[in-house]
């Protein structure tokens, strides 16, 4: 714990620097198809949000949007831009924070775009890019279910799955900035299933909540029986369908969530063995609406994890929601500017 | 790579540092069987190493022995007690660095063991307790194959399987000092071989050179016909005859050797996306014995992990060999008293 004391800007500051700061930071949760800029205080509060869609994915326009999204949300929260330090932005995929690059954004279609110098040009704050993964866990840990503990580990399975680390108290985000990254490691090798990212044998391929509805599709289109067919017929199954059918006694649904259980458990449970995390923060809407897969999956993974790593261990559900992502990329933009 | 500038004890020193020290620290290995204690100076060189078996393995017998080999070094070297500013030891098992106890060391069957403070007892420096993996990883890393990296995973294959971390330029140990346990990572749920932490599962249970040798002997025991029979009459069989004899057409051997294989790529495929490092760092008598296996792991190793964490990654061999635990112990003691 000490050593949240020592160090740099990605360290969570002292509460007298919270206090003679007093200002403020945009923090923006950049997604496939709408963003949303939130005006966040030292505390972690958000004073105001603006969530705009997307209604053009080119940089240009995307920064434009965001700009125009960060005045609005300022507009609301009453307050002026001299009292903005600094503006942050969390955005899926691959991001280089050092040169506040996007890499690889698969939801925006990019590659390689400056995307932090683009809103430098718009917006006259310092701007900070991170992956949504870590600012949603930097949130979290910072003022949410995390307890500012030093060693947090953000498990999140939602339409995908991913996770955000913080470890020795500061942010990993890997050398290349794709740290986390868990629903692609493989959980079937050889003979794995398609992946979206184009490999076989993903953890995603199997569990995340679009791949939970596609192969609930396509055992139906097989001439599989479930009563999951109403709710396919309606659109795409939901996570929370899926459970409770499997709850109900359906088969397909049963098989589904038994194998999805077992590989999310023995997945967590390996992360744990490896990190020695003092805590787990499970998010997004499959774990978050799925309480007996959730029950299954704490259960599983104190038993599989190495048994040294169970002591100190806490697995608890996320706090924030929605604001995860704004809340962490704002304070984390705050903190970068710390003197 | 800015990191390794900021912050506490755990970063490398600027060269400016180790010139103004000229100080030298003691390192240690302490084994199941044997301890070795070195003479370090601040560029990680060995000025000279006395290596005792362990005749009792009692706390305070093994501490009074390990105080007389660092004499022993000291003197070996024509250095005195007042050029030596600390003493580093690394052991196997769960240490917690920051209290100097020994939680669990299962080659000593010790528990809850204050052994930092019974070596302070004996010799006037400050102590530095840790795990063995963890000073090999931060001796390897700081003047071995890792280069200086600010991410490195060091992967030992050996007797038994684990890991040692350097993260954002730190050496990382987990919240209850347990971090890196790779070997106990599971790999076969349900109905997974018994591994001797008492788990099921482990990589460990199928990887660790002494679990190869116990499968080869019950194998044969079953009656399974395999060239490795002769080895097998003279001792335990080595992972370099497994090698050799799967190299050479035998089944049992190549069944263990496909498996083997497979099992550590997508392990070490997988810690590589989750952590997304610059360097891995292959260590231990299996991996370093037998090429064949390296390459392959190597080679798959690249093909399953995530895409994006590939450009960036080097996988090298360990270069300290058997120093690496007394190089890492020792220097991390010297940083550990750095003004």
């Amino acid at each position: 714990m000490a050593e949240r004391q020592k160090g740099g800007s990605a360290e969570v500051p002292t509460p007298a620097a919270r206090a003679q700061a007093g200002r403020l930071a945009i923090g923006i949760d950049l997604g496939g198809t709408n963003a949303r800029a939130a005006v966040i205080d030292w505390d972690g509060k958000v004073l105001s949000a603006c969530k705009r869609p997307l209604a053009d994915r080119a940089p240009e326009a995307v920064a434009d949007l965001l700009a125009v999204a960060s005045l609005e949300a300022l507009r609301q929260a009453k307050r002026n831009e001299a009292e903005v330090v600094a503006l942050g932005v969390g955005a899926a995929g691959q991001i280089h924070s050092g040169t506040g690059v996007v890499a690889v954004g698969p939801n925006l279609g990019w590659r390689d775009v400056p995307f932090a110098a683009l809103l430098g040009k718009r917006l006259s704050w310092p701007v900070l890019l991170m992956n949504d993964l870590s600012a949603a866990s930097w949130g979290e840990r910072s003022v949410g279910a995390g307890e500012s503990e030093a060693d947090v580990l953000l498990y999140f399975v939602g339409t995908g799955v991913g996770s955000g680390l913080i470890l020795n108290g500061r942010l990993y985000e890997g050398s290349g900035g794709v740290a986390g990254e868990v629903g692609h490691t493989k959980v079937v090798v050889p003979g794995g299933r398609l992946c979206g990212c184009g490999e076989h044998g993903c953890l995603e391929a199997y569990c995340g909540g679009h791949n939970l509805s596609m192969r609930v599709a396509e055992a139906l289109g097989q001439g599989r029986e479930s009563t999951l067919a109403r709710a396919a017929a309606a659109g795409p199954v939901r996570a929370a369908d899926i459970e409770q059918a499997a709850l109900s006694g359906d088969m397909l649904a049963r098989e589904l969530w038994d194998e999805c259980a077992r590989l999310l458990s023995v997945s967590l449970a390996n992360y744990v063995t490896v990190l020695n995390p003092a805590r787990v923060i499970l998010g997004g809407g499959v774990l978050l609406t799925c309480p007996e897969l959730r029950r299954t999956l704490v259960e599983r993974t104190f038993e599989l994890a190495l048994r040294a790593s169970r002591p100190g261990l806490q697995i608890v559900e996320a706090r924030l929601g929605d604001d995860a992502g704004v809340v962490g990329s704002g304070l984390r933009a705050l903190e970068s500017v710390l003197p």
